[in-house]
């Protein structure tokens, strides 16, 4: 368990770092950045960073020993870097929960071997296993690589009409997964979080609306039955106590109605804080970001009750620009990440806005 | 106006320049705080930090021509160091504003001539006066230092039986003003703020308990008649506006109960954000650091609408070692400045809790 002073790494150091950084801040940690790039949005908060590739080994090894916990800001790090961090005690979640999710086959057959639905889906090595995949999976089916996808990057839709073969090319002809396309009614994410001692404990579900891919809107409540949420939670929980988790883990799924019933299909686990969970900032007891904290550090979970109504909207690129009307609009919460360059669909900050209970 | 990316200048790092950062880094603003210390519970959340004594015009020149706007944590800055900011064109509350608030006697002279109660008051700045002013004053009253008094430190007070020319050779014969004493029912603040454009916008007045003459609880409402709740804010908004004020502002009062009615007398203005006002991070749709910050970057100021019925608890000396409890306690938001050493009456760290309204 850690105590207030002590020092909190953080792998990666984008606008979830920095927002981790903030968070851990205010309970009295110190925050040391480890990030390969020379400018970073978490650097402006920290107290300590450091600059080195993530498979310098001698660089982590000191970093180790500077923390007394660590943790990561998004799945893509290599796994022998969590290694590392795990070897010395202090990495969490798991190198386990880590190599489950960053490998999209991995994380599916986790995922189906619990008992809960995905889509349907199988592995593309070769040309001969791709030929296999689309007679089992059948069209439409997207064909995504099984690492380092995000945002949409790495998948190609494979319609009736795709030149499948030419598709994988596109990508590389990397180690894929096909998966059958889900005809979803809504996109939804559980963002939870476990503690070292096993306590489970959702947010309320999020309703996420993409645009090109990249996450536009969450709204909560979600708009599904009662009995749905409660599966919903009960589905990341169980994903949550399979991982032996600790911190704050995502489960994307898909809400499918079938003859009126409404079936949830798990799409995604991140491993992490969630562009979904930001809400949780002013409309939650409890932010996700101080609630990973809270876990990774052996401290007891907080309360994830929720305050109010809630949307919350992503400033991509140039919606940044709209910062003076966002500043000047009432009870309307402004975040901005630090980002000097806003690039087509970069994530430059969000805004949240909480309405008062129906 | 700032915008985002902009640095924003504080002079101090102790705990409220340490909330002012975590504010200003979630609108995208970095920030650069200047202290004499060498250790500041700011410097862990800020991208720059420049270490020199307030009276060192070269650093301070320097520092001018690094950030777009700049601001003070507390009113015992010197006044040549708020010029020389104030000459960049960058400082806000003004240098006035500073000054007229660093000296007791000045400020209870500019309060009583806006025609606001004050406790009756003269100076002292020699034996002859002190007899004199006690002559007008009576006993029992309170002995104060003009400048540089804060947390009940460089006061006595002056009962029948004190000998007050030892009181003020204890208080080291520095210019004084001795203050009639207030038989007051409760301690009262405004934590209000005004913005560059002029616009004035009030928390909900708190409700303050002091130990040993440091703040112990505040509570908000603060259980005073809707009158004098109205009255109270009236009088920060004169204030402000008389100082052509920019920045959050904080309006001690006492409430003094006469045959049954309530009068409001003005004991002390902080030319910024408050202890008082912590509160606000979680208890209010805008925090009064994010408040401070958009007034000081001449940004439009946030709704300061309330959000529950409020509990906030400094966490002094030894009472942080309460953390592990208080982080297990549904609700209870910690929040803890970085602090290595827990002397006795030592501002480590606070807690808020909100109920719901009633």
């Amino acid at each position: 368990m850690l105590k207030p002073g002590d020092t909190l790494g953080i792998l990666g150091g984008g606008q979830l770092g920095r927002m981790l950084a903030l968070a851990a801040a205010q309970l009295g940690l110190k925050v040391h950045v480890y990030v390969p790039d020379l400018d970073s949005p978490a650097f402006d908060v920290v107290s300590d960073r450091t600059i080195a590739p993530y498979d310098d080994e001698e660089a982590l090894a000191w970093f180790a020993g500077t923390v007394e916990a660590a943790t990561y800001e998004f799945e893509n790090i290599p796994s022998t870097t969590a290694t590392i961090l795990d070897r010395a005690g202090k990495l969490s979640p798991s190198p386990r929960a880590l190599a489950t999710t960053q490998d999209r086959l991995d994380e599916k057959s986790f995922v189906a071997a619990l008992g809960i639905p995905t889509a349907p889906f199988a592995e593309v090595s070769t040309e001969a296993g791709l030929a296999r995949a689309l007679a089992a999976i059948g069209r439409p089916s997207v064909l995504k690589t099984r690492r380092f996808g995000y945002d949409g990057k790495g998948q190609a839709m494979i319609r009736p009409e795709t030149d499948a073969v030419a598709a994988w090319a596109a990508l590389g002809r990397v180690p894929c997964i096909l998966e059958g396309f889900v005809a979803f009614e809504r996109e939804l994410s559980v963002v939870a979080a476990r503690s070292r001692s096993g306590a489970f404990a959702a947010y309320d579900l999020c309703n996420n609306e993409h645009r090109h891919h990249i996450l536009d809107i969450t709204r909560v409540p979600a708009g599904v039955s009662a009995a749905t949420e409660r599966r919903a939670v009960e589905i990341a929980a169980a994903i949550a106590a399979a991982l032996d988790y600790v911190g704050v883990l995502t489960v994307e799924m898909f809400l499918v109605r079938q003859d009126g019933a409404e079936t949830l299909v798990v799409n995604e686990i991140a491993p992490r804080v969630h562009n979904s969970g930001h809400w949780t900032i002013e409309g939650a007891v409890t932010s996700q970001f101080e609630q990973h904290v809270r876990a990774v550090c052996g401290w007891p979970l907080g309360s994830t009750a929720r305050r109010g109504r809630i949307e919350m909207r992503n400033l991509l690129g140039d919606d940044v620009e709209a910062w003076p009307s966002l500043l000047a609009e009432p009870g309307a919460h402004l975040h901005l990440y630090g980002k000097t360059e806003a690039r087509p669909g970069r994530k430059m900050g969000h805004v949240t806005r909480i309405f008062p209970l129906d």
